[in-house]
């Protein structure tokens, strides 16, 4: 596996084995050590469960570790846009940022939102994609404009872990909020639940549509799986719902227009996951969200606190889920090394230089 | 022990087992490894001495560590209210913070002072409290708004390494400074010194006492180590001192009022330790401070450069009291570890269930 | 090698060993591991390659690694000045900083560049020095006011990586930039190559001048080896050149007078390393800088992209170069803790103190 970037890049059964390998680790399984080996981290956005299931799982991998955190005092400003003249603010390009991490690291995974304020810019998810383009080494994705496949692949564990049956019914619901946030989870969630074959419901107040790139690839994915969708605006939609999965996103029509947004918003106060709602769902109905959320503007206490939330188990399935994802990197990334070292020695043996060979 | 939020919650052979300790390791005794076992490390308030000494015991102990910093481009702004509407600043509940950073780790230590608004909000320490509702694992406080243990047992630590005798007398003096510091370090000083049974005087302006409920713990462990309080504005009161430790405080009569703070304040500068009080002090007494101090304001360079001052000795002991503090932690969580083990494979083995158990 | 501040400090020998040792560990040799010993990296100043190589160098070598960030919600702020009295916006002083970390850690490797306010403040190079004087453990400087030996020590590497002969000529060019940035890479680079012996040509515009000290420390390494330099305003000065080094730094005659910098480099825009400037170097000529760059402001894009770029080699070096480094300063302190102590065990022998001594 070469980094990662959306879960959907990967064969549904590649998916389902780094989830058993996950649910092993949860269950107390020992992960695969890689002395020598470099991981490293850079956060270009704000993070708590990523930044500590990152760390953690890199330790449990007994991998050397680098992080770095842009912004403010840390990392210098990037430059994504190829032939700028660099006489702004920003002080490096990604090119130069990339080539030389992929120097000190065998594995680099970003985090960089979108900026929210240029559609166009952020459906080409610039910094990620400058990362894949320049770094040569694999990019693991901890969350970019478009995806976020780690959040995916814990919620995927999540799903197993708790026996929800794979042609149940999956509600992804908008939710209020005050700001208008990114759609890499709502295009995660829409994709994941797709790929794992689920009946999909995406209910979402009019004007709160997904892009249709990200709706063309859940499409694909149900299409292979068997998975279905529905989207529709009628809360009453979660009715016999296993899973109600909650999320707030912008508005694309809105992109960097916040006046329109708090406009378009004004009266969807209403979408937020309380307990009637749940009730509605049905008795063994789960409440599931990527965390940070707001708290009785998204959903209610009595949800999160009360015996349909699954947030927390959610949470801890990140670091599972990504110790196995590195886990799989890395042992593909020793696997060609070998590969590449038996083949060199056997063409210095034909040709005669092989005098000494070290272990 | 279950994490520590005031040294005075330890039985006071607790507290001398770890000091000793602490001295081993001073000498170079090296400390029990846990290896695969993880501290995190949380922090919302500005360090040097507590971020470097916490890295470092957690590499002593071979801990897996996790990091995380608040504010900025590091962690989302949490929120500390039980019922809140999150629609303001704050992006995540200090509920959903604890409860998965505490699936991450198997120990938490958390700074976070008090943010000097608010007397109500921070007399009831609310983000190492909430931390501590919610982790589901030992907490480690780095200093709260209240307390500051780590810095109390590295206090006492120092104390004994210097040889001062359990009765000797102990000064802690008010000094100038140009802000209103929070309460935690005077007190955890006047907490430590009367649980170790010193003859302690507390020297501060009128205007300047400690919050009753710190004056009654340390009241409560003064009565039981047989210790002595006096409370006075004279700084004359520093005669045959064995130990005077300077430290600034806000007045709790001006908290949040900055205007008032600085009329209450305007007359005290010469509330500056120099060579003159350590001189009456005694031949042999010892300065001590906390650090950071703010040279010429708290206390002259004669005294910090010269041959009263152990302050550097004193920071030192936070490692070493930090890395007594944690081993003994992780000790006890293995122990249990283990006693729920046996307990699990006896009641398996009386079910028929254990078929085979690895080690 | 107690610590390294300016590369020039070491004999040529040294460095050559370095470089060597540099070399191997790209070539794949695993360096020496120094379990238990301590290394603690302080940034005061931005950071990504410096960051990211001294995190994976310290893992390389078995480190406990302590890692601090200054400003922001990081670290306290640091007083320079002796005798101040510090009742404005410095909370601690570099004395007890620098002592305090000195006590945590083995090494300390600090990054603090010149304010680019107050020269003769910069031309002390308060912040490392002040931890040279204060710490008590070897200093690396990860690049001061007036230095970047570890840049330059990779530089240096670079240049017998690609086989650049030691009598090549070798021109350092100003070139544009936005802001005035610090004298430490310049100062290095033109020390750096005289003291590897090579033909030099500092090319900048008039007004830009280094400072003299510098330019006497690098006359002096020239005198030593044998090297030439010659100073020139001709942009042209490239022909033959075997490596074009592009750097931007700022006129000392209008240190902290940005109106005054901007006039003085109105007309300086033409100072961007091109195609066809590489061109008039010659066949084989390499480009280098330290990074990070503005593209299209310091060197156009068909540089960066073209075949004369070798700045991903430089900084990849950065790693190696800074290990080598590393290694060589923590054998020494080995070195000299068993020379303490078999001292120690002779002079207890002799005194009949020694009963029992453990491994």
């Amino acid at each position: 596996m070469n980094g990662l970037y959306h879960l959907g890049e990967l064969p549904t059964q590649a998916v389902e084995r780094l989830v058993q390998r996950a649910l092993d680790f949860r269950r107390g399984v020992t992960p695969v050590k890689f002395p020598g080996r470099g991981l490293g981290l850079f956060f270009l956005s704000p993070s708590l469960r990523t930044q500590a299931s990152f760390q953690r799982a890199a330790a449990k991998l007994g991998l050397d570790l680098v992080q770095l955190q842009g912004g403010g005092n840390g990392v210098w400003q990037l430059e994504l846009t190829d032939g700028a003249v660099m006489n702004g603010g920003s002080v490096e390009h990604v090119r130069e940022a990339a080539a030389v991490l992929g120097r000190f690291v065998d594995v680099l995974a970003i985090r960089a939102f979108s900026g929210g304020q240029d559609l166009a810019l952020d459906l080409s998810d610039p910094i990620v994609n400058g990362f894949r383009r320049f770094a040569g080494v694999p990019i693991v994705n901890m969350e970019s404009a478009l995806w976020h496949p780690c959040q995916a692949l814990a919620d995927w564990a999540t799903l197993d872990m708790l026996g929800v049956p794979k042609r149940a019914k999956f509600v992804l619901t908008w939710a209020n909020h005050p700001k208008p946030l990114p759609h890499a989870v709502p295009n995660s969630t829409l994709a994941m639940a797709l790929q794992r074959g689920m009946d999909v419901v995406l209910a979402r107040p009019k004007g709160y549509d997904l892009h249709e790139r990200a709706m063309a690839e859940a499409q694909r994915l149900a299409h292979e799986s068997g998975g279905r969708l529905t989207v529709t605006d009628d809360r009453d939609a979660v009715e016999g719902a296993a899973v109600v999965y909650a999320k707030s996103w912008g508005s694309l029509a809105a992109w960097g227009d916040l006046a329109r947004e708090q406009h378009l918003r004004a009266g969807l106060a209403h979408w937020c996951v309380d307990g009637d709602l749940m009730r509605r769902a049905g008795p063994n109905a789960r409440f599931m969200h990527c965390l940070p959320v707001r708290r009785n503007v998204v959903v209610k206490d009595e949800v999160l606190d009360g015996p349909w939330s699954v947030v927390i188990d959610q949470a801890e399935n990140r670091l599972h889920a990504q110790t196995a994802l590195l886990e799989r990197i890395f042992l593909d990334l020793e696997a060609q090394s070998k590969a590449k070292k038996s083949s060199l020695e056997l063409s210095m043996k034909s040709s005669g230089e092989l005098e000494e060979v070290r272990p």
